[in-house]
């Protein structure tokens, strides 16, 4: 087998077989496929495609670059959740402790922020101690211990992965959806997990703009989740302005205990319980959508979800008192007020651009070696459909340097609109596919 | 400017401006773009396509990549000829001293053969103590006292194309009109040249499989020289068959030398006298196509085309008398005869095969380097529509090695058809694009 006669058979449009993908992507993992080689068949698929099966044999291939975590020991049917990825979007902090609360064991493998997205590794880490870098046995103790674990993804976990993402970064071959969905369900099969619940994002804050994409990928996702025996249910969900009303990690984190505390944040209190019920069906402890909906918001009701998340702080290291003390956790020194140029509603918070200037604030990056800063970031005092008064707070940005709140204004500048009339109401969960 | 968006540009169809295309040759030619990025805009290239601008102006980036020849000291236009390559395509040897003999200097940068086709380069070393190697002022000298340099491509002409080859060799990017053309182009045009003439060869044993993509490459070649300054026409010709009667690096120079004696060899005849006369014409030194082919038709009958191929091969530091004594070039110590199955007509004897047998037998290489063997090669004793009886030879092969002539045999076998009635003429001359 010759790489350049499968990068042709690409090329020219044809279904490449399951050998030739494991060839390329032994190749890749072992490192005696070039680069060069490897970047010219991306761009081939980029551009020609790949059917359900190869896509479903990529995957596979990617699988066995690495382990296959073997959580068997740890009873009980083990569901996560992945997320595409938004902006203010911490749904991973609210119902990982709540799916955990209601008995299903989560075993969550996270990423870091990177572009306008936020990461949910990152967050996690702005509160002090917690570790992130649990090794595969640490991992599995904190499962049994506390029914949750929140780390990062190890180097045993589809390494292929890894050398092509970091190629396609720099090979303009991302925006493909046999290579996104290769890329993000590798690693999910590889977690070892029985279930998985997957929130794809749609609109001009995701990286899917339109619903026909998103569910394309939805789809993707879905059918080699199922084919290789991870029972996979996707929804998918706006991203047109950020969710909740923090953007930037420890201010993250805060929203998500004041979540737990039942503090109501409309459409991420939404969106996480949507997504913990259906953990809960997947995971065997709830009958149907309905009764397993009733024990989650149980859960934010009676403080079992604020429990277990203190409890999984503690497990990872982390300081459990920041729940009842946010000064323990990072502030920035500065605060500034952007206002309403006049009255109005407020038509629309471009989540795209809020995410771009919390990243221009410091916290997040534009390349995966940038640190981040984890006390800025913006909060909306005013989300879309907000009726406001001329000089009302709109944002509340959370800064450290001046030089950096100047960049991040002049994006949130284009970010809002105020309007005379209300915006029509945006559903938030449009879709579902399982 | 970052690579990235430059490769995202073309991914997405867009065309790639003046200097977008300049940062990318530019970082080939210094090392500063990593090969995984060139290859993945190789590729998208291939797939997208380019603009006659586009091609003009990546052209243009390569021949900057090095030094363009200042032949101004060399009185006269200055004009060179290439072919795309075809088996048994030895007509450089027969014009360049022809041309040279009417008066018309030819500063010939040449190529060496790769996959079926054969190469100048090779053709002319099997002449003892011929010497490609020359520096750009030896090779001015030459141009000066003989009229004519056959020399290899220096590293100082368009190293970006040597890099950019050796790339698409092995990502599957060969196959790509703008690509194709500029790599060609950019040579010929750093040459330092007044004008040229192009072979576009169409058919079976040809690159380019179809006369629509023949015409298509010409018309792109046409345009490109002539933006450039160098005035360029192209004829296109069949390589359905071998061109002449011989295949195969010695045994082609024997032919060559055969030809400018005066013994006829119809088409290999006819295209060098074309392409020569188009040369006189382009070169000023005949009024019209009808004068010149006289003027060259004169020179083989009166003897100055060999003289003058005498006197270029004792400037090179070749041996001289080999014109007179075949017995000085290489030989190969066997001969097999193929002979015709039964009585007919030999219908086709296909060139790419043939091709194939000859680097089979170690007259031409598969990879760039392979040694050649100047002595062995295949001698049609036939040609299509010819009539044969059964048991009447069709190749004469040329071998040193028994296993290789077996593989050469294997392949010929697939080369030969015999009918029972004469194939229809095909014309060798198909078209022109000026």
């Amino acid at each position: 087998m010759r790489a350049v006669d499968i990068i042709v058979s690409k090329r020219d449009g044809r279904t490449l077989t399951r050998e030739e993908i494991r060839y390329v992507v032994d190749g890749v993992t072992n490192g005696t496929l070039p680069d060069y080689q490897a970047s010219a068949l991306l761009m081939a698929i980029l551009l020609r495609g790949m059917t359900r099966e190869e896509t479903a044999a990529l995957t596979d291939a990617m699988v066995h670059s690495g382990i296959r975590v073997d959580l068997g020991a740890v009873p009980g049917r083990k569901v996560d959740k992945h997320s595409t990825g938004g902006v203010g979007d911490k749904t991973s902090l609210v119902l990982a402790p709540l799916a955990a609360a209601c008995g299903v064991p989560v075993p969550m493998m996270s990423g870091r922020g990177l572009g306008h997205t936020g990461g949910t590794l990152d967050k996690l880490e702005s509160i002090p101690g917690f570790r992130v870098d649990l090794s595969l046995e640490e991992m599995k103790a904190a499962l049994a211990r506390v029914g949750c674990a929140m780390i990062g993804q190890t180097s045993q976990i589809a390494p292929a992965d890894k050398k092509l993402y970091a190629l396609r970064d720099v090979t303009g071959t991302v925006e493909s959806i046999p290579l996104i969905s290769a890329s993000i369900m590798s690693k999910k099969i590889a977690e070892g997990i029985d279930a998985l619940v997957l929130d794809v994002k749609t609109g001009s804050g995701a990286f899917m703009k339109t619903e026909r994409d998103s569910r394309e990928l939805a789809e993707s996702l879905v059918s080699i989740g199922n084919a290789s025996g991870v029972k996979t249910e996707a929804i998918i969900t706006t991203m047109d302005a950020p969710l909740g009303r923090a953007v930037g990690n420890a201010l993250e984190v805060i929203e998500c205990i004041e979540v737990l505390k039942g503090v109501d944040s409309a459409d991420l209190v939404d969106v996480s319980v949507e997504l913990a019920a259906r953990m809960l069906v997947l995971g065997g402890v709830a009958e149907n959508r309905e009764a397993a909906e009733q024990k989650v918001r149980g859960a934010i009701a009676s403080g079992a979800g604020l429990d277990r998340f203190r409890r999984i702080i503690e497990a990872q290291g982390g300081d459990p008192k920041v729940i009842d003390d946010y000064t323990r956790l990072p502030q920035a020194p500065y605060h500034h007020i952007v206002a309403a140029p006049r009255a109005g509603y407020v038509g629309a918070i471009d989540a795209e651009l809020v995410g771009r200037a919390s990243v221009a604030l410091g916290a997040g990056r534009d390349r995966v070696e940038d640190p981040v800063d984890p006390a800025v970031g913006i909060l909306l005092a005013a989300k879309p459909g907000d009726a406001v008064r001329a000089g009302d707070p709109v944002l509340e940005v959370h800064y450290r340097d001046r030089g950096r709140l100047e960049a991040a204004l002049r994006l949130t500048g284009r970010a809002i609109t105020i309007d005379d009339h209300a915006p029509p109401r945006v559903p938030l969960i449009v879709g579902e596919v399982r």
